[in-house]
C-alpha cells in the first residue's frame, strides 16, 4: 500500500512543498524517519528534527516556515496532528476491514438473535437470549453470557468475558481479557465469616466506550453498575459494583475505584488512581496518577497525593518532603537557642537588676 | 417473579404494617425505589428516604418508628440488612440455579475424572488426572491443567485458567480471568542475565475461597502458595509464590502480596496495598488504601501509608502535608530572628558591659 | 522420582558428608523440613535449623562446618543455592517435559506455518500468515492474531491472547491471561468527545523475554513497543504504547509504564511502581516499590517514593512523616516564645536605656 504527497495531499485538502510524486508506505515519528515513510511536525519541540529526517513526507501546520532546507516532501495543513490522525484512520479502514462471518466450531445458544454481517470467531460462546447488533465482531475464544444485550458495530476482542444480564452500547470496544459483570465484591460478616451476598444487578455500557485489556468492570449488587456514553477505559482498571462513570471521563491503566462511587463527565484520572467507595466525583475533576480519593471533590478540581490535596499544593509540599529531615533538626536546635537565649536573658536581667540595684 | 409483601413476611418472620398484598419483582435502592420493588433501611442516615421511597415495600428494623406516614408496606424484622441478605440468596437460587451437563465440544482428558451433577462448558479443558467433585460447575473456556483436584460445588467462571497441580477446595467461586498457579517470579542473576529458577510447587485454595476477575496468584517454587478457608480475593490483586494468606482474611482491589510473606487470619486488607516479601502480617490487621507494607506488624494493627504508620498518625500527618511549604518558610524567618536577637542580647551586653565598666 | 545422595552428589560434583543411600523425592525448606525431602542452607540467617530439619539432604556450602551433630546428610558444594537451581533445573525436565502435537479442534489458518515439535492445544487460534517457530508450545485457548511471528522454544500458557502482527521472539515464556498487542490508549478530544486514534502499530518481544499472567503490553501507534532480551516482567504490569524496555530489566507486579517511556537495561522496578509518559529512565536504575516517576533518572539511580526523590532520602524523610504534628505544634510554641523574647528584650532595652540615661 503506497500513497503518493500528490494522493495524500488532496485527500487532506493540502498544500504540497516539494516533490509531490514521492511515495510513502508506512508512517514514523520524525526523530526516527525512515525513506518511504510519512511524519508530522505539530510539537515544536520537535521542530529541528524536521531539517535532518529521513521520511519523505511531513505533515506541518500551515503556519510552519522552513529556516533551512528539507530534503523531506511537505504537506502543509491547518492542524498536523489532526491531519495525521485523519490518515491512520484512512489506512485502518484499509488493513483493518471489518471481520465477517462465524467461524466453526463456535457455540451460539438455539434463542440467541444476531444481527446482519456480523463476525463470530471460532470457541466463542453466546448464551440464551443474547442480542447481538448488525456488523458487531465477537473475536475467537470469547465468552457472551445469557441475556447480554450488544449494540451494532461494537467488537469484543478475544477472550473477553461477558456475564449475563450485561448491555453493551453501540460503537464500544472490548480489548482482551475484560471481564465484565463479575460479581462485585459484596460480603456480609457474621462472626468473623464473610458471607457472599448475591449480586443481582448487571453492567451497562453505554455508547462509544472503549474498556482496556485486562479491566475489570464488577455487576451491581442491585441495579446497574453503569459506564456512560463515551468513556475510554485504559488496561487493567478495576470499577466497583453500583459505580457510575460520567460521560466522556477517560482513566489511565490501574486506577481502581470502589463500590458506589459516582464520577462525573469529563474527568481525567491518572494511572494507579485509587478512589474509595461512595465518594462523588464533580465533573472535569483532573486527578493525578498514583492520588488516593478519600472525600468528595468539587467539579473542575485538581488534585493529587494520598491522600489527595489540591495540585499545586501537593508539588509544593513534595518539593519540601526531601528537607524533613533538616526540617526536624533545625526545629531542635532552634529550641535549644531559645532556651538559651531565655537563660541568657534571664541572667541578664538578673545581673541588671544586681546593676539597677547598685 | 413477584412476591406479595405477606409471602416476603412469612419468608423472614417479619412484621407487616401497612398492605399485605402489595407485589414486588424487583429489588431498589431506597432512594431510587421504584414501584414494584422492595428497598430496605438500615443505616440512620437514609431515614429520610423511607417518607418518599416509591419502592413499595421497605424492610426496616424492629425499632425503626415513623414519625410521619409512610407509602410503602413496611416489615419490620430484627435486622433489616441480614434479611435482605437473605431475600437476595433466595431469589439467587431461583434465577442462578446451578448448571448441569456436559457442552460439546470440550476437552476432558480420559484419565481425568469428574464427580456427579457437574457443568462443564464448552471449549473447557481438563487435563490429564484431574479430580472434580460433585456439582462443580466449570465454565466455557476454562483451563483446568494436569492433575488438578476441584472439591464440590465450587465454580470457576468462563476463562479462568488454573496450572497443572493446583488444589481448590470445596464452595469456592474462581472469576474469569483468574489465573491460579503460573509461575512465581523467581530468577538467579549470573552476569546480569537473570536464569529462570523453575517454580515446582503449587497452590491450595482451602474451602470457601472466593477469587476475583483477572486476580492471579502464583504457584510455590518448592511446597504451596496458600490460601486458607474463607478468604475473599478482589479482582486483579496479584498473591506471589510461597505466600500464605490466614483464614477470613479480605483484600481489596488491586492489592499486591511480594513473595513468602504471611498474612494473619481476618486481616482487611484496602485496595492497591502493596506488601512486600518475607514479611508476617499478623492476625485482625487493618491495612488502609494504598499502603505500603516493608516490616511485620502486630496482631490487631491498623496501619496506612507507604511506608505505613499507625493509621491515626497518618491521619494527623497528612493533615500537615499542605502545611510544609509554611513551616519551611516559617523555620528560615526563625532562624534570622533568633539570629538578629542574639546580636542584639550581645550588642546590648556589650553596651551594659560597657555600663556595668563605667 | 527418588534419588540417592550418592546420585545427586554425583551430579552436581559435590562431596557426601554422611549417608550417601539416603534417599529424597521432593524439595522443602530448611525449616519446614520433611523426611525425604532435599532442603539447602546458603542464607547464614537460617543455620540453627540445620541442626533441628527433618530433612534428609541438605545442600550446604563448603565453607560450612557442623557446630553439632546433624542427623540430615550433606552435600558441600561451591554454591548451595546455585546448586539447588541445577537441581530444580534438572527435576523440572523431568516432571515438565515439553508437550507435543496438535490437539483438536483448534483453528490454524491455512496460511500459518508451524515448525517442528510444535506443541497446538484444543480450542487455540492460530490467524492467517503466522509463523511458529519449532519447539513452540501454544496451550489450549491461546489466540494467536495474523501475521504474528513465534520464535524457538517459546511457551505460549493457556489463554495468552497475541493480537495481530506482533513479534514474538525466542525462549519467551508468555503465561496465562497476559495480552500483547491491545490498542494503546491514544485518543484525540475534540469539543469533550474523544476520538480514537487508530494504533496501526505492533509489539515485539525479543529473545528470552518472560511476561506474566496478565500482563498487558499495548500496540504501538506507529513502529513498535519493544521490550528487549533477557526482560522478565512479572504479573498484572501495563506496558503502554511505543515503550521500549530496554535488556535484562525486570518489573515486580503491577507495575505500569505510560506511553513513549524508554528504560535502559537491567533496570528494576518494585511492585506497583507508575512511571509517567515520555520519561527516560537510565540503565541499572533501582526503582523502589509504589513509587512514582515522574522525570528522567540518571543510569545508576536508586530512588524511592511518590514523587521519587533518592532512595536514602526517601527512607530519612519518612522517619520524619509520624512527627510533623510535634513539628507543626513546635513550630507555633517557638514562634510564641521568640515573641514574648523580644517584647521581654524590648521591654529590657527600654529599662536600660532608662538605666542609662539615668
Amino acid at each position: 500500500m503506497r500513497f503518493t504527497a500528490q494522493q495524500i495531499a488532496s485527500f487532506l485538502n493540502g498544500e504540497i512543498i516539494g516533490n509531490a510524486d514521492v511515495e510513502v508506505d508506512s508512517f514514523s515519528k520524525i526523530e526516527e524517519g525512515r525513506p518511504h515513510s510519512l511524519t508530522f511536525l505539530s510539537n515544536p519541540k520537535y521542530t529541528p528534527h524536521i531539517y535532518e529526517t529521513k521520511a519523505d513526507i511531513v505533515l506541518v501546520n500551515n503556519d510552519f516556515f522552513a529556516e533551512k532546507e528539507i530534503s523531506a516532501t511537505l504537506i502543509k495543513v491547518p492542524d498536523a496532528y489532526a491531519a495525521l490522525t485523519l490518515l491512520l484512520r484512512m489506512v485502518n479502514d484499509i488493513v483493518n476491514p471489518p471481520r465477517e462471518g462465524i467461524e466453526r466450531p463456535c457455540h451460539i445458544a438455539e434463542s440467541a438473535k444476531t444481527g446482519d454481517n456480523v463476525y463470530i470467531g471460532a470457541f466463542a460462546y453466546l448464551g440464551e437470549n443474547c442480542q447481538i447488533g448488525d456488523n458487531v465482531q465477537i473475536y475467537p475464544q470469547t465468552y457472551i453470557g445469557n441475556n447480554v444485550k450488544i449494540g451494532d458495530n461494537t467488537i469484543i476482542y478475544a477472550g473477553a468475558k461477558i456475564y449475563k444480564d450485561c448491555v453493551i452500547g453501540q460503537n464500544c470496544i472490548i480489548h482482551s481479557g475484560a471481564v465484565v459483570g463479575a460479581d462485585g465484591f459484596g460480603f456480609s460478616p457474621q462472626e468473623g465469616v464473610y458471607h457472599k451476598i448475591p449480586q443481582l444487578g448487571n453492567v451497562v455500557l453505554e455508547d462509544d466506550v472503549e474498556v482496556g485489556a485486562n479491566t475489570t468492570i464488577d455487576r451491581a449488587v442491585m441495579g446497574s453498575t453503569i459506564v456512560r456514553k463515551g468513556v475510554k477505559l485504559d488496561n487493567l482498571i478495576q470499577i466497583a459494583h453500583n459505580c457510575e462513570i460520567g460521560s466522556n471521563t477517560v482513566m489511565a491503566a490501574q486506577a481502581g475505584i470502589a463500590g458506589s462511587t459516582k464520577i462525573g463527565e469529563s474527568c481525567v484520572l491518572g494511572g494507579q488512581v485509587g478512589i474509595g467507595g461512595h465518594i462523588t466525583i464533580g465533573s472535569k475533576t483532573q486527578i493525578g496518577a498514583q492520588s488516593g480519593i478519600i472525600s468528595n471533590t468539587k467539579p473542575g478540581s485538581e488534585v493529587m497525593g494520598s491522600p489527595a490535596i489540591p495540585l499545586k499544593s501537593f508539588f509544593k509540599s513534595s518539593i519540601i518532603m526531601p528537607k524533613l529531615p533538616d526540617m526536624y533538626r533545625q526545629i531542635g536546635m532552634l529550641e535549644k537557642e531559645i532556651e538559651e537565649l531565655k537563660k541568657q536573658l534571664n541572667s541578664d536581667k538578673d545581673r541588671d537588676e544586681g546593676l539597677s540595684c547598685k
